[in-house]
């Protein structure tokens, strides 16, 4: 994650940007998910989308962490096709039980620091399913 | 274009924010564009997508003129619904000719300043095919 992100092959790294925050999303270890937030995000990154927002490392632990709890046995996992190009990427996401059909799916736009960290994230939900 | 656009309500003024930035993109009369351009976007705002970037009314003027001449015939019109939270709307478009199948089509994330217009353009390409 220490790689320079060049404006010219973002859209190369944009699978493996995306793969890293999902992987971050998807740890159900608490220490080895706040390094892998580490590694992902920025340390003053912003995340924000319809239903919530934070920001840096411990705000971004805290806020996964929680959500995480509210749908636990769901795993977090890419969903279609990532692109980028100049500093963002775009990459959908899908949130399910191992089998199963999703609950929801979303999508993110990263802004993409000269580290190759995430430095904001703006997220959509695209469908939602929720069981009750 | 002079409302304020809250947090709270952007979701429901999605669609008209994405109408009066698309309005801009269609207008063939290089003088109404103009005027519409001022009143979808913010004297500073920025535009990027994989293809070009440009910022402030004169720049997005040029550079709007000069997409419209490449693919002159075609029309811009919103495609799919609009959504949005907080400060950001997202919307899709497509390029075609009246009656006919796009030749392109892609997402635009834009993030809404207070008076309600445009501030920046992200944009991503969905798809393309156009003609030789």
């Amino acid at each position: 994650m220490t790689s320079i992100v060049s404006a010219t092959h973002i859209a190369n790294e944009a699978a493996s940007i995306a793969s890293r925050y999902i992987a971050a999303w998807d740890e159900p270890d608490a220490a080895r998910r706040r390094a892998l937030i580490a590694a992902a995000f920025t340390p003053e990154a912003t995340y924000v989308d319809p239903m919530m927002s934070n920001a840096g490392h411990d705000g971004l632990d805290a806020m996964i962490g929680a959500v995480r709890q509210k749908f636990a046995g769901l795993r977090f996992k890419l969903h279609g096709k990532q692109d980028g190009h100049n500093d963002v990427v775009r990459f959908s996401w899908a949130l399910a039980a191992d089998g199963a059909e999703p609950v929801a799916i979303g999508t993110d736009i990263v802004v993409v620091a000269a580290d190759g960290r995430i430095s904001s994230v703006t997220g959509f939900l695209d469908a939602m399913n929720l069981p009750v």
